[in-house]
């Protein structure tokens, strides 16, 4: 039968000076340890935190084995330290135990790398090794910060009245937007399921079942080419709500984020959040997500150069154009640098660049200074708001161009590093349509997303407003939302102007259209990455330091080997086989078998 | 920018007489419209309750235009119902709104089926228009259910300090066990992820990596031929402890279940739960996961017909096997009766059945009674405490056989409907091994279980005990666990009593070797089935009454057509290809394009 041996009666980090006189047992790993005159002490390590051991060697000569992170139970009398000897940097630095009996329960072989916090690990043998990296402290931090932030969420939705419905994640496949990941069918051979790259529309149908609240913190999935700091799989706070406007969508997550931001910094952030329309922030801050830590704000200079013999801009003028710029203050400026700063305006699709140094005289520096009028050059000072010493950068091209590159420019020379300060921000009526690469109409944020108004969508698209918001923090795009579309005639009208003609639609989205059908409430709904948001909060510079097992930018797991060649019986089982290239490539590879998981 | 427009004031269900005199405005869906006398009267259901609403025909023709579950939002006033027409069944029965203003927000079309509880509808029926079935009471009130049961469980283990963590959903695959769901991997062509089947390794690696207390509420998946009942995918209450024994796990899962029934059932239910050995179990009700919520014990009639002259007993006997019988209680005993039994005997692998009916006077009755000695009639009676219409049923066989067959027959007669009573109950002390069908040796619970005892497991590994256990409610199995193997000398030893060689064993699972060798606590855990937890709480006959949106028996959506034929193209970018008998599957069938999810 089941026996009862409780394996220690105290947390290591626990103990205290109360405890003096108890005889305790802890569990942990050995930490450190050290010799000091024929005495030897070492800290025992446990979740909770760190316990100093002594140990008198002639007593327990198997100290003496005692290695790094062995695992150990230690059973002895608390006691308070020698006057002087206390530790007031550590919880329970007034204490320690004086060991009676030590138990090797685990030991380890010599670790890949050391578990401190200090030394910069190569990534791939951390991810090898990543039981061993998690130990440490600012990991060991991050695992717990991100349950804490779940937890905060799930309690402030619960408290709400939200509904936590679990949607399917073997779904269908998705022709359009980032590529789906797929997953062979078994009983209905040749069919795939793909899985979610969010539960969009499942959560609409949750709102036309009647949940009116639903939330879930889900896994979702997208195979995108690899571009940095992204994950094959993530997790989303989704949530949508019925009989909803923006004001209730936009509440709901200042709430849960205040929530969040309370547990994991302590301190309060001021709601609501700023709003900013797209075209603000887009003429601002040349990005749908700025930072607004820091000024540097693009400044229009159209007007100062409105009637300017300095061709460069007065052609950009003529031709729809825009000139602006951003004052980068003081900043030190030999050639060196103006041409670096060059070079990354025209990485940014810039086809040059103009900098401007205001001199300690008020007297402008510039390669371009003689072309400007001194009525220009005085506008330009004054607009910018420059003073001796700053250096100011414009920009003269078509208006979206302009903005990206002093939006980037901005980036690089005024963003603070880490996430001390917080600054959250909304960004509101997003163009419903945009251009794809092909100069196609399509949609912004999705096919589902209402229209601010109807009648603008039809006679006027590319300009139409849309009901959708993002939420930005720190310049990191936290998560967007929507108010949909719950009119079938209208979501109907949407797939037209992009496209998708009335039997496409019913083909793909017959379903759903007929679901629209029933009595669909108002509604709308958003959704924010977990990885993101802890990211932020923990100070971490990738989603990778936040995710308990994460995988390469190739989409690998270092520690485990996944993903494997399998058993070509397992894919006949599934009515698939290898296309050529890949039966070359696992002809050329050693085939190991995959590993082994089991199950509870 | 963003609209500020709180589309109703009131939740319907929420008002009552303290309202009365206010103005308000609700929204939700028109229940049942009936005409009395000229007024207009009908029922508005949101997710809160009913509110009557009356309207004047005159001053609102549109009233004739509602229809059964259009969406509507009404303007009123808030006022006593006239006395003798109050509904005290209602929570909202002594009010009702006067409508100043009704607008439609969505019409609907003729529903499929009716949204009460008390018709029977095609579950294929129900399933194309789910969204509509999550309408009926009953099924609002299982999402209701679920969304609670998984609250209860986060909060219990967030207060008892468990971090919640996620582990990857994109695996290594596992060629034994149950089927892996595989991905293709675009990245890495022409390898697979595996849909984990559980997160067993990982969580075992989050007890090495120092977190103690893990719990994780995981979609698993699972691609097993069609039992009755089961998902692909499915959700488990995952938890793992380090420096955990038995007891540990145990008092931890008896917390949650004990705060979920409490949440769900509103009752207290007894702790600890009762404890049954494997073989206990199996010897007194033949399976390992018995009811006990009625008694029909199995009992042993080996020394009973010790020395009978009945070859059917006395051969089995002989045989090594054994004599055991159910006392099945007063029963209708009709021949036609009798030969069903029989024959359901013979489906639960029986050769033969006997059965006693005890008759008023205390004789027998039995085709076989002429075979017993008067001792063996009288000690057959004692032992089974039969009285008069008491009906026995004897089986003689090999001991696993006998308790199969009379377990199955005591469910079969003796189980109640329903779940109305909660038992309990642990079992304990399972095997560690057991024979697979070709009569190897194969684990019971997985490869990664503690043996009770090393020597024992290495001298008499038919005869080793696990440190496994199961969770058991009203007969259904909701979980297990065990202590894990912490110490990678004794995971070699059983792979190789696995028949694992050295080499296999290595290749397969070296990365969880290795990473056993760094200080590994001793740890345990558990897993229990979210939807079977809440089916059983909820009365629901099936897990697909508990889960939001399930598949059919055959794996499809029969609502969104999942899984569906995807584009070649696709699958060529995965680096797979068709199998000739689903490309020829393909070819006979009707090929339309999947349906489009996109994304928040």
């Amino acid at each position: 039968m089941v026996q009862n041996s409780p394996m220690r009666t105290h947390r290591a980090g626990e103990l205290g000076a109360d405890d003096a006189g108890s005889r305790v047992t802890v569990a942990g790993w050995v930490q450190r340890r050290r010799d000091h005159g024929g005495v030897e002490f070492f800290d025992l390590r446990d979740a909770s935190g760190l316990i100093q051991v002594v140990v008198d060697p002639e007593e327990h000569p198997s100290v003496h084995d005692l290695r790094m992170e062995f695992c150990v139970r230690v059973t002895g009398e608390v006691r308070r330290r020698p006057e002087g000897t206390e530790n007031p940097e550590l919880p329970t630095g007034d204490v320690e135990i004086g060991a009676a009996d030590i138990e090797i329960l685990a030991p380890s072989k010599t670790l890949p790398f050391m578990l401190d916090d200090r030394r910069d690990v190569d990534e791939m043998v951390r991810l090898k090794h990543r039981y061993l990296d998690l130990r440490r402290p600012r990991m060991a931090a991050n695992l717990r910060a991100r349950s804490k932030a779940t937890a905060a969420i799930r309690r402030t939705l619960d408290g709400e009245g939200f509904l936590e419905v679990e949607t399917p994640t073997l779904v269908n496949s998705t022709p359009e937007g980032a590529r789906d990941m797929l997953v062979p069918s078994r009983l209905q051979q040749g069919e795939f399921y793909a899985l979610p790259q969010s539960p969009q529309l499942f959560k609409q149908l949750l709102m036309i079942s009647g949940v009116e609240r639903y939330f879930q913190i889900a896994r979702c999935y997208r195979d995108e080419d690899s571009r940095a700091d992204r994950q094959l799989e993530f997790t989303q706070l989704d949530l949508e709500g019925a009989f909803w406007a923006e004001d209730d969508v936009l509440d709901t997550i200042e709430t849960v984020l205040a929530e969040v931001v309370r547990d994991l910094r302590g301190i309060e952030i001021a709601t609501p959040f700023q709003r900013l329309t797209w075209r603000d922030a887009m003429n601002r801050f040349g990005t749908d997500k700025p930072d607004l830590r820091f000024a540097m704000e693009i400044t229009d200079l159209s007007d100062v150069f409105a009637d300017t013999g300095f061709g460069v801009f007065s052609s950009a003028l003529e031709d729809d154009g825009t000139v602006k710029a951003i004052n980068a203050g003081p900043q030190e400026w030999p050639r060196s640098r103006a041409d670096a700063i060059t070079d990354r305006a025209k990485e940014l699709g810039a086809k040059g660049l103009v900098w401007v140094v205001v001199e300690e005289d008020g007297a402008v520096r510039s390669p371009v200074a003689k072309f400007f009028s001194d009525t220009e050059t005085k506008g330009l000072i004054e607009q910018l708001d420059a003073g001796p010493g700053d250096v100011i950068l414009i920009a003269a091209d078509k208006w979206r161009t302009v903005v990206d590159v002093l939006g980037g420019l901005r980036l690089d020379l005024g963003r603070p590093q880490g996430h001390a300060e917080l600054a959250f921000l909304w960004v509101v009526d997003f163009p419903l349509f945009e251009e794809d690469e092909d100069g196609e109409i399509t949609f912004s944020h999705h096919p589902f997303t209402s229209p601010a108004s109807i009648d603008q969508m039809r006679d006027d698209p590319e300009n139409a407003i849309s009901r959708a918001y993002d939420v930005v923090l720190n310049g990191v795009e936290l998560g967007s939302g929507s108010i949909r579309i719950h009119d079938p005639d209208v979501q109907r009208q949407v797939f037209e102007i992009l496209g998708i003609d009335e039997e496409t639609a019913e083909r793909r989205f017959g379903w759903f259209l007929e679901a629209l059908q029933y009595g669909t409430p108002p509604h709308g709904g958003f959704a924010f990455g977990i990885d993101r948001l802890v990211m932020v909060l923990q100070n971490e510079p990738s989603i990778r330091e936040v995710i308990p097992f994460p995988k390469t930018q190739s989409g690998q797991d270092p520690m485990t080997g996944a993903p494997t060649w399998v058993e070509p019986i397992q894919l006949r089982e599934l009515g698939v086989e290898l296309g050529a290239e890949a039966k070359l490539r696992k002809e050329a590879s050693p085939s190991p078998e995959p590993a082994d998981t089991q199950t509870d």
